[in-house]
């Protein structure tokens, strides 16, 4: 074996013992509060045919696909054309017959289709793993990152939309414990299609939708150069801006929301958008909500292809989207179950990591690691704590002895403060004879003489 | 978008809500298990680069791993000649820079190196996270399955030792509440080292302990016949497996070791391996096991290459290895750090769950599902509901109303029934007006007239 100095790929991390437990507390919460709303945990495999994920998210999803190349002799069944004239594109399908998913949704849609008969709908799922994207890694960008879906499946029914909305609110609550602002945007695809319409441009909903998705990026200006560029005339730019862009502000989302309606009631679409998002408003107003200040956006456009009702981003200062997600009608059609309508939100782990971090937000994390240890004097001392230190984890205290006898007193408190232990038991033979164990407080420096009952009882404070 | 009927890939598994579950509580029983012992979680990406994972577990392991195709036009920078010949092999490493890990070690190896200066040694590590392995699949083997690993790294103690089977007694103890035998069979392979240099066969010590590890599959006279086919004379062939299955079959571990002392104690190999693994079953002995039957089983032989002194395996009838590991000196030196002996164990996670099954010892899970399904009788209803709901979430409570208010009472019973919810809230005119709600016990099928506060009271007990 050749020596080599280890490096990880691009766009992929390493999580040290401190980023677990901070990751992992994101995670819990997230957790708790999907089941406090009755959602069900599923996982998929990491790997999927590829055929399942190509061709559901477009073109430019297909290109982030990581793909896994076939077992063995995988050149034996290789596209002979594509190999000859080295069409990489061409020759993929034949080499590799698997790949990674790069979301939760596509895999969550094969599941529902496969597992149809199984399934009591309306079914509540929430799902947590990570997915990989072939994306050009920059900072807050990953190849390798984690989702935390929630999604209900065979229901049409807003309510649903009431509690995504909810869990947004109980998670950054509980996340933020009130000392940051997040703003919780909602829109309705069908509003976007009402104002597009009322405006004559229906032909060019999807890429008028593209250009206002970037409003957040270009501004005003901006957005109006993407429209033009389209071929829309000046007139209808300045029309939609209006729209989209309602003044004077209204004082409450509903009155926002009653303001545009008398714009675009004459469209269907429009008019089944606004109540919608009426429905959505006037339960949140009557059940209250703890921290989310929950705003009608109708900039939000949001990128992705399939969503047809409700679409929700959260955002806070200084950060990319945090959380997003909204209502689909046809996610399972690809794979032949036809109208199921389903709704979802997802949160992106490693940026709440990073704004919990940028601001200070973590609390301290005592009980996860360990608590106590015994420092390790030698054999005989060692031999004396052995049952002492048993008797510590048979009550649950996470604790250890410091394996080496032969190491240095200092060494060993070094190891204790590196690794951020409460407790050190130093144990030599004056408490031997009289089971009285000296017990150093690492945080307060304060010492102790205690039996290991009384040790026990501090602990379990 | 084509109709497409959705399967997965050979080998690969979705895990539903109640499989979740299941895992779930094998995972956090492990998980608490190690923490109780001072072991701090790390994760590492699923891909490594594919000189990170090659030539670590030998060509065998090599074919298992599963590389992942260059992203972009990966034929430009194609070996031209590997091309031309359609070698496969050959080819690889040029369209595949990167691949997905076949186990936790490898990758822990790598993470000790590039973190050495962060890291406070003897440094105590678990990880939980799924493997892939190009493997044929086949009933309770799958080419994605989760490993839970547990290393000490920095440490020669064999206190270490000590520990790990003390993990296994504790997690054992608890996943199997005492209803279910399983034996933990410990070796040293400075023993089987020691019994081959005392029959003068050390040349051929590696393929020795190939022959030994199938023991268990072919039996005495399979192994011997194995080892004739190495050249070993028949006689040289009978002294080695007098030494390995020593009879009479002694009393106590202790003395069996102490028998096969008397046989090898003219090796230096053989002495330090007795030596140390008697300390293992004297401090074994003095701490006391739960329900772990602990024996010394010179078969033992385990098929990795890198271990170099204790070995371990867990076994319940009827089922291969739940549950491995050893000691090894050199894993990092591959990576440029010499000298730091390590030693790990490792639950397959997959297997755990067919015994459990199997075995009927899953407790039930209650509260981790839906609790509390108000049912919808309407619109009047479900603004009356909705705020009570809000409240039982608020107090921790899993709880939900049926999100349509069209559904029937009977299909809304069903979804009650299969979701296992074990409180059903029915709100009509009668209970809007006394406030008293009608909560039915799904299990007992008996009613109450409830408070929201009574119902909270209840749930709560």
């Amino acid at each position: 074996m050749s020596s080599n100095r280890p490096s990880l790929p691009k766009g992929t991390r390493d999580f040290s013992p401190i980023e677990m437990v901070r990751r992992n507390y994101i995670f819990d919460t997230i957790k708790k509060v999907y089941k406090k709303y009755g959602f069900q945990q599923i996982e998929t495999p990491a790997m999927e045919n590829l055929s399942t994920l190509v061709g559901t998210g477009g073109d430019e999803s297909d290109k982030l696909i990581f793909k896994i190349l076939n077992s063995g002799d995988y050149l034996a069944k290789a596209d002979e054309k594509a190999l000859q004239e080295k069409n990489a594109n061409g020759l993929t399908k034949s080499i590799a017959e698997k790949a990674l998913h790069y979301d939760l949704t596509v895999p969550f849609a094969r599941y529902v289709v496969q597992n149809q008969n199984e399934i009591t709908f309306p079914f509540r799922r929430f799902q947590i793993q990570p997915v990989w994207r072939a994306d050009r890694p920059q900072r807050g960008r990953y190849r390798e990152f984690y989702q935390c879906d929630a999604d209900i499946i065979g229901s049409d029914s807003l309510l649903n939309e009431v509690d995504l909305i909810k869990i947004i609110d109980d998670v950054f609550t509980e996340l933020f414990q009130g000392k940051l602002n997040y703003t919780v945007s909602v829109n309705n695809r069908k509003i976007l299609q009402g104002i597009v319409e009322s405006v004559g441009l229906q032909d060019k909903l999807e890429a008028i939708v593209v250009a206002i998705d970037k409003f957040d990026k270009i501004g005003n200006k901006g957005v109006i150069d993407e429209l033009v560029r389209l071929g829309i005339n000046l007139n209808d730019c300045h029309e939609l801006m209006r729209l989209i862009l309602p003044k004077p502000v209204r004082e409450t989302e509903l009155e926002k929301i009653q303001y545009l309606n008398q714009q675009i009631k004459n469209t269907i679409n429009g008019q089944k958008g606004i109540d919608e998002l009426e429905f959505v408003f006037e339960k949140l107003q009557q059940l209250g909500l703890k921290t989310a200040n929950v705003i009608f956006d109708p900039t939000l456009a949001r990128g992705l292809g399939y969503y047809t009702g409700t679409i929700i981003e959260v955002k806070v200062d200084n950060f990319p989207s945090i959380c997003g997600g909204g209502r689909y009608d046809d996610l399972t059609g690809k794979f032949g179950l036809k109208d199921v309508s389903g709704v979802g939100i997802s949160f992106g782990a490693d940026r709440i990591y990073d704004v919990l971090l940028d601001n200070n937000l973590y609390p301290e994390f005592e009980g996860d690691s360990t608590q106590v240890l015994f420092v390790n004097f030698g054999e005989k001392e060692q031999d004396y704590c052995l049952p002492l230190l048993f008797q510590l984890r048979n009550e649950d205290i996470n604790a250890e002895i410091y394996p080496d006898v032969r190491a240095k007193l200092k060494k060993q408190m070094t190891f204790a403060n590196n690794k951020n232990i409460n407790y050190v038991v130093l144990v030599g033979s004056d408490e031997m004879n009289s089971g009285k164990l000296t017990v150093k407080n690492m945080k307060t420096g304060e010492q102790y003489a205690f039996t290991i009952e009384e040790l026990i009882q501090e602990l379990k404070k």
